[in-house]
């Protein structure tokens, strides 16, 4: 694997083999492997001739540079990693955004967040040339703008969403999760369980999303943990559904101790059958 | 010369060739060539190695949808023009750009006309992949938010700005220009006088910018013509400059009948040399 720092350094490489060994393949990180992104990596690396794993720190994702500045970052470790798994290149780069750095406040993350994502992930496509990019199904809402910006860009890149990768127990796995003490993570596990709790609601023929959500949300407080949001969402807005069905997302959100943790899970109520199927997160 | 009508249909065409003919040089186009439109479709075919010219109206770039009706279409003698030319592919579209197209409104073209642009610029950059595009210098307003655009999103294109076509009488080419009557046409031909003056002002030793624009503001009055705006502004941000000095852009917009007219011309005035050199308009 060959470790890449420049913009022209890179196109430098892909210029000769474009086209001559099989899809680009670009995987978008920011660092600090887990086995989420090494899902990611191995899906490229099934699919693609040439894999392209990005890495990199993006101001804009953090809502306060506390956040930044504790964000764990082992460059040798995530290179070690991505080379195990057969990647060619680690594109290690700083990618600025003007003016959308600033402004990022409040208690959850503002529009700025995506624009910021939606920027960032423009210029990575336009620096790498992928034929594929690789997401991870836990950042839902991350997905779907980045689905929609290809969409509407007419962007030359198949955008594929990975599934969520899980602890044994159950929490869904994120760089963040580091942060966390035996006692906090036992409380972040919650937020599985409220997705699981929703589930149930829904197989059991609830269709009420207010209705489906109560169990829900008993099992968050009595985990003494306050979600930024709990609630069942369209999968092609991200906005609450007034009654359950088709296919609609599942999605909280909380903070636990010092880290902000986020999940979802996709529920599919087919709209005659009656049948409802579901990952369980 | 091909004529392709589809992204998928264009994307086939262009897969096998990538990277094995030369550069892929892009024109784009609203159609209704005049001479200055072929001079980018013939510096493209000396320069690059497949042409693709492309062909559609983009509303946002209409003020009204008046103006938008009365556009001169004719795609076959389009064609005919880029095929002579040695144009390779006539890609033949309609872009259209959501929530873009709305809001068009007041006497001067607002800003979502420029975003309008590059959202189109950025959807045909996608669409084609080429190596170069280029534009005329006479919309150096938009050829600068292309550039701009084009290197904040790392986009993998060269953007080469072409010399202004005029007609024998001085007037900047331009499909409205159809649209005047031989009266109005001969008063048109005062922006590219206004702009002249203002360069003899300069050469003159002048480098008060409201100094040196008043004979060309003499010369639209007399001719009858009210501008939208006359003025010597930065080639980097297009805002007026306080003292003539290094690069400066002479620009001028007036309504004549029924057509709005715009012209610029560079100036330059080295620091200390103090030779001025410019093109005339």
């Amino acid at each position: 694997m060959r470790i890449v720092r420049t913009i022209a350094g890179l196109r430098a490489e892909l210029a000769p083999i474009r086209g001559r060994q099989g899809p680009i393949g670009l995987v978008p990180t920011m660092g600090a492997f887990h086995d989420g992104h090494l899902s990611l990596i191995r899906r490229a690396r099934e699919q693609c001739g040439v894999v392209v794993v990005s890495l990199f720190v993006n101001p804009t994702q953090f809502n306060d540079s506390g956040d930044l500045d504790v964000y764990p970052r082992d460059e040798l470790r995530d290179a070690a990693l991505a080379d195990e798994i057969g990647a060619d290149y680690l594109f290690a780069t700083s990618v600025s955004v003007s003016g959308v750095s600033d402004g990022l406040e409040g208690e959850h993350r503002g529009r700025e967040h995506f624009d910021g994502v939606a920027t960032v992930v423009t210029k990575l496509l336009n620096m790498v040339g992928p034929e594929v990019a690789y997401f991870g199904q836990k950042d839902a809402q991350q997905a779907l703008v980045i689905r929609r910006l290809v969409r509407d860009l007419d962007m030359p890149v198949r955008i594929e969403v990975c599934p969520t990768v899980r602890a044994d127990d159950g929490l869904a796995l994120s760089s963040r999760n580091a942060r966390l003490s035996a006692a906090k993570r036992e409380r972040a596990t919650s937020l599985h369980r409220a997705l699981r709790a929703i589930q149930d609601a829904v197989l059991a023929g609830e269709r009420d999303p207010v209705a489906a959500t109560e169990a829900a949300l008993a099992e968050l407080t009595s985990a003494g943990v306050e979600p930024e949001y709990l609630a069942l969402v369209s999968t092609d807005t991200m906005t609450p559904v007034s009654r359950i069905e088709g296919d609609v997302l599942a999605v909280v959100a909380a903070r636990v101790g010092p880290a902000r943790l986020i999940d979802n899970a996709l529920i599919q109520v087919p709209a005659l059958a009656g049948n409802t199927t579901m990952r369980r997160p």
